[in-house]
Order: C-alpha cells, then sequence, then structure tokens
C-alpha cells in the first residue's frame, strides 16, 4: 500500500513542530516553504538593528531535516489549495497530492488598507525585510552626513515606528541605542547621539498585551533612552516627507511598521470562514469545517481562548504544530482517528517578554511580573535556549555580548551605494 | 594657517594602512569610499561559498577610525578627479579640495571585451558579487530539485569557473566540498554528490604565480576532491546555456569568472599613462608624473618590481600604503619633501598562499614550498591574524572549526524567490 502524504505549508515555528513530531511516521512528508530557511522571528529585530547576521537567526530547512528520512523540502510558493482534490498547485502549476495537509503559513504586516504607505514605512517579518530596515536605517546616517544644510539632514536622523507592541518597543529600543551608543563618534558633520526615536501607539499605553505596570515601566525605560512615547495617537497619512498624526505633521525619513498583521492570501483558497485580519477560524482540533485532514497552525489561523484569538506568537505556533504532528501520527500508524481529537488542543500559555534595550526589559509569566536586569536576563536565556543550533547560540551569545560590554554591533554592512540619493547641494 | 588636506580615495588595504599611518599627524584626512565598509577580500570567497557570512569578513570604516580625529569618512563615489585644480568631485557634483590625493580604488574583473558574459559569469571583487554567487549556487541546487527532467537538473548542478589563479582555484575546492560534504543528505530527488565542479585555465598548468610542483600538487589536490581541471583550454563564449571552449562545449548553469582584472574607470581621469589592465604607471615613490602629491596604490597601480608589474594582492597594497602614509606625514610635519622619497617604494615579497579545501593548501615563502596540512595551517593564522577586528577572528575561527568538523556552512540563506526560475513541468 502506498504511504500517506503529508504536506506542512511553511516551515516556521509550526511547520518545523509538526515535522519532527512526525519522525519515524511511516509516511512521505512534503514541506514547502517560499524561502530556503526556517527564521527565529523573536529575533529579527536584532537583524533590522544590525547586531545579528542573517545565518544566526536561520537555519536552512534541509540541515533541520537532513536526518529524518521521510521529510522531503521543496523551496517554492504555493499558490493553490484544492481542498477537494485534495493538492496543492505550486507557482509553475506543479501539483503535489496530500492525505493530510498542515498549514503554517504565516501572516504579513497590513496597512489596514493603505498599502501605498508600504514604500515609506517597511514593516519586520522577513529577513528581506529586516535587511531593507538595516539598509534604510544604516544609509540614512551616510547620507545625513553629506547633506548640504543640517536641517535636512535632521530628517535623516528622525526615526518614527508605528505600533507600541512587543516588535515596536524592540525596534524602539534598538534604534536608540544604535544612536547614542553604536554610532558615537563615528560621524564628522552630524552627531549621532541628536538622532529623534518617537514610538506611535493607538491605544493609551504601549505594550497592550502586557500588564499596565509593565507598559508603564517600559515606557520610562524608553523615555530613559531618549524615545519619545507617544499614546492614543492616530497615524492618518504617510508619505516621502514624514508622517502625519491627530496631533501633527512630523517630517522624517525613516518610519517602520509595527502595527497590524493580515494572514497569508493564499488562505482565501482554503474557501472557508476567515476573520477580519484573515486568519481561517479552527475548530478544537484546528481543523476546519468538514476537513479533518486539514489543518492551520500558527499566525494564520484563528484559534479562540478564553473568548479571543489566541496571540500570534511563537509558542502557541510550536505547541499546535506538536499538537497536530502527535494527532497525524496516532492516525497514520493505529490507522484510525486520534484520541487526541476527543480532548482537542489545549493552549498552555508561556507569558511575555519584551526587551527594551541593554539590561532593560519586561516581562510576565501567570501572575508573576518582570523588569529590569532581571527580565532581560531571562529574556537572553530564553531566546538562547529556543535558537535552532548550536553554532547560532554560541554566536548570538558571542554577539550580545560584545554588545553589552562595548555597544558595537557586528553586522553593520550597507550593499547599495547611495551616490543617487544624496540631496544635491545648494547653489554657493 | 589652513591644515594640510589629504583624501585617501578606497578603503581597501592600502587607504586604511596610509589613513593609519597618519595617525597623530596635524592635517585633515577625508576617506571617500562607495561602500560603508572595509573588506577582507581574500576571504571572500568565503562568502560565496556560504562559509563566512558578510560581517565576518569587513569592518565599517567609521568604526576603525572612531578614534582617530583627524580622519572623517564619506560614502559616496567620486566620479573625476581633477589634478589641475587639486579636487575630486562626487556623483551629486560635491567637490573636495586636496594637498595630497592617495589612489587606492582597486580592480574590478574584465572580461576581455566581452562584456556580455558578465550576466552569466558573475565575476567576485565586492560582497555583492559575493552574495550574488551565493544566492545563484544556493538557488540552482532549489531549481535542480525541482527540475522535471534529470537532464535539466544537472545542468543546474554543473559549475564552471574560468580562471586557475588563486581565486579561481579556492572557489572550485569550496564549491567541490559544499557538494561533496555540506549538502550531503539534503536533497531527496538529486544527489549533490554527483555535480560537477569544472576549473578552467588557459596556460598549461593552474596557479601559474606559483612554482610549477606547488600547481601540480594544487590539481591533484583538487581532483582527489573531484573537481575536473582543464588547462591549456581557452573560453571562446558564454550564455546561458553553458561555456564554449576550443575543446567543446560544456552544459552548465553556474559559471563564474576569475579570469583577469581591469583597474577602475575613474583612473582615466587622472589623464596619466596606464597599462593595458587600466593601471596607472607609477614611480619609485607611487607618485604620478609631474605630481608628487597625488599617489597611486594597491591594484591600481603598476609599479615596476624585478622586471613586471607588481602582483595584485593584499601584502603589496598594504606597504604601498604604509610608505605612502608616513611620507605625507613627515612632509606635513617637517614641511619639506620627505627623505623616503629619495629611497622610494620598495617591496617585500611575503610569497603566496592559496587553499584547495579542508587541510589541504599550497603556499611558498622565498624559496621554500609548503603544502597539504602545514599549508593549511599556515593560511588559517596568517587569514586569522590580519583580519581586522577581534569578533571577526574569534567568529571566523568558530566557523572554521564548525565546518572542518562537520562540514556545515553557517550562512546557507537565500534571500530570493525561485518560482519564477523553475521551467515549467513536461506534458505528461
Amino acid at each position: 500500500m502506498d504511504k500517506k502524504k503529508i504536506i506542512i505549508l511553511g516551515a516556521g515555528f509550526g511547520g518545523i513542530a509538526a515535522a519532527k513530531k512526525l519522525k519515524g511516521c511511516d509516511a512521505e512528508i512534503l514541506i514547502i516553504d517560499k524561502t530556503n530557511h526556517f527564521l527565529f522571528q523573536p529575533l529579527l529585530y536584532q537583524v533590522a538593528g544590525a547586531s545579528l547576521s542573517a545565518r544566526d537567526i536561520t537555519m536552512p530547512i534541509r540541515e533541520i531535516f537532513a536526518h529524518q528520512d521521510n521529510v522531503s523540502v521543496i523551496m517554492g510558493e504555493v499558490v493553490e489549495i484544492h481542498k477537494g482534490q485534495k493538492y496543492v498547485a505550486l507557482g509553475n502549476q506543479d501539483r503535489h497530492f496530500y492525505d493530510y495537509l498542515i498549514i503554517g503559513v504565516g501572516a504579513r504586516h497590513s496597512y489596514f488598507g493603505n498599502d501605498q504607505w508600504e514604500t515609506h514605512a517597511p514593516g519586520l517579518k522577513t529577513l528581506t525585510d529586516a535587511l531593507t530596515i538595516r539598509e534604510k536605517v544604516l544609509t540614512s546616517f551616510e547620507i545625513a552626513e553629506r547633506c548640504p544644510d543640517l536641517a535636512e539632514a535632521y530628517k535623516y536622523l528622525t526615526f518614527a515606528i508605528v505600533g507600541g507592541g512587543p516588535t515596536g518597543v524592540e525596534l524602539a529600543g534598538t534604534f536608540a541605542e544604535i544612536c547614542k551608543k553604536t554610532l558615537k563618534k563615528n560621524f564628522s558633520r552630524i552627531s549621532s547621539e541628536k538622532a529623534r526615536i518617537i514610538l506611535i501607539e493607538g491605544f493609551n499605553r504601549i505594550l497592550p498585551p502586557f500588564h499596565p505596570a509593565l507598559s508603564h515601566r517600559a515606557k520610562l525605560d524608553l523615555e530613559k533612552l531618549g524615545v519619545e512615547v507617544l499614546t492614543e495617537c492616530k497615524v492618518t497619512n504617510i508619505n516621502e516627507e514624514g508622517i502625519q498624526t491627530d496631533t501633527g505633521f512630523i517630517p522624517c525619513k525613516n518610519i517602520l511598521w509595527a502595527a497590524g498583521n493580515q494572514a497569508s492570501p493564499l488562505l482565501k483558497t482554503l474557501h472557508t470562514e476567515c476573520d477580519r485580519s484573515g486568519r481561517v477560524l479552527v475548530d478544537h482540533n484546528l481543523n476546519i469545517p468538514g476537513h479533518n485532514e486539514i489543518f492551520v497552525i500558527g499566525d494564520a489561523a484563528n484559534f479562540q481562548y478564553k473568548g479571543a484569538a489566541l496571540p500570534a506568537v511563537a509558542p502557541a505556533a510550536k505547541q499546535q504544530g506538536t499538537f497536530v504532528g502527535k494527532l497525524v501520527y496516532q492516525e497514520i500508524s493505529k490507522k484510525h482517528l486520534s484520541p487526541l481529537r476527543k480532548k482537542g488542543f489545549s493552549y498552555l500559555d508561556k507569558g511575555g517578554l519584551a526587551t527594551i534595550g541593554t539590561w532593560k526589559a519586561v516581562g510576565y509569566f501567570k501572575n508573576i511580573r518582570f523588569k529590569g536586569i532581571l527580565a532581560w536576563l531571562i529574556w537572553g536565556f530564553v531566546h538562547i535556549a529556543y535558537l535552532i543550533g548550536h553554532r547560532n547560540k554560541i554566536s548570538v551569545m558571542l554577539e550580545w555580548c560584545l554588545h553589552t560590554w562595548t555597544g558595537k554591533r557586528g553586522s553593520r554592512v550597507i550593499y547599495g551605494s547611495i551616490e543617487e540619493k544624496i540631496p544635491k547641494p545648494h547653489k554657493k
């Protein structure tokens, strides 16, 4: 008899966890991902912030499964899921049939209908996003140094980050440290210390999912680093010259977007109910209605937990992947429905952590709240522990030590040229 | 009185050495470079070969001179040197005047009049070149794995390297190890071990500047790694489908160019005598005729030594930079011509080294020749010793240990997507 075919779309936290759980299963597993690597997204902002390099937080998918014989990997983009005939189609129309389909395709950032803002305010989801931001920020300093007049120069030294969730807070803290520490003494005409970093949040406090006391602490910590924190501030427009909010216009050449997610458009081809952010509504087994062979996990799914959708965090995706992997393994080996289906997926809330800068972080686990050095150390240990690969762990620790002691950042390479971006000199 | 102005074009081995020698000099030094980083070019092929990441072999120019107060840095491209009025002009027409000009702008690869070959056969001089090659090679394996027929797939798994100098040899060895070791067990349809690596050299042996015994040893070592070495083989055409030589056509999707240099076109604006490769003919002080305030160093210069132009190697550039830095320092502080001008620049030949693979290298120093493990260890120590920055030294050693023991390579990230590059499936 032919082996059962399992297709996993997306090699993020969820997809990788599912595939690993299926080790030893007598099935053919096919992982399809747009990229060739697993990305450790929680540290992606540090690539954008020139602390870490791409390889520190990635691992080739093929390398992860080099010794798991039931896994093959395809690098490619699935453009359609055909749940009736049970296949997925790649961009070149290649079809791959499945008995089980596990979908963990994640999300992109959403501009709430203002997609034209993306050019001026890139978001941070993929490695390419992170390198785009790094390049933009580092180049801004180079342009500023060459700007004919200083008023113009300081537009390039103003950084606005839209969205006060963990990513926004981490980016704001990082850029503050870059300006005040890393680039100190690096320029002759401009002073990087005089750069402005502005964090903009629509809600009445930053880090909305955290306890108000931690939000408050994070705000104080950011302000100590020189970040201006604007809450209850709505962005109404973004263009090349800056950012318009309901309280005024900020001239600014560096805008980063850390507000709002939209699940992958591929999910629409499932023709099943989605929420406002495009996430698929799944049942207690992470299945879509009427298809107990299709699972949606991670940021692509809306799984109801305590009356709301599960947050888009790595532990949730990982736990879901593990659950689905185990369930499918049982069904294939025992040849009947897994007993796990009765119980359904249950989420173990591991709390939250957000880092603001060196020695500065906030976090919670159940009712316990951490802040300051303790939170920062916990944050560091947790992230090192969950990184994939010994090489990456060692390399990240090395970078962090260097960075903590000297303020230096290892990955300050600019790839592009800047000549065409320099404003023309004024008539003399 | 105004301080003397020294402009250094290019922050390579020569430019950096000159600027460092000028530390403490009562002058204004301006370094202008197209990129924001110093690049340790001898290890660039390891970035192309996915062993090292960009940051391991780079250092921001600003960081190198953060504590040398007489240096400013501009990232930009000089498009003209006006030796009459003593200024250089940037792309945006900004002019910078000098009392001394030190030119170390290096070279690009040359296709001997066949510039259309560049699209299919990229060369290796800059970081962007290295990443282009890495991306092309890694993507080839992904495409091959998805190719509808295997004959087509193996075109993507054929690598031809044109030019049997140190760079060509190092690239051939690297790609052989990638195919035979790094990617082993990574693919399901293709066998990376079956990839062909072909090194093509026009002369009758590889490594022409080395002793014939070492050329012979290098050839044997390469062949042990599975590389096909073709000598006395002339390339007559290159296109999308492969490479035409005087002995036949090789179907091949990966061609790399490691033959021939052409100095920067900026040098033409000096309106002084250049050689066939565009290098400026300099006198014993590295000056151009009639301008003892203009120095040309490194790969941009043709300095006659033992009846030939000095080879385009890092030690030559570095020694020249040091000589010029010292000379200019003396003239500015003593306010009369430096006594160094009488003696002129003298080159200390430090021999040569080329690595072929793990534990395999060849090298010489004066009349002593090294090969095998000893040469490989010397090669490793020398390169670590000359890398700039402790972080880079540690990181490179870490990568090499990992790589030597496990065959793994840390930097296998593909940034682009591949969907549009996949050949369409055949009719079934």
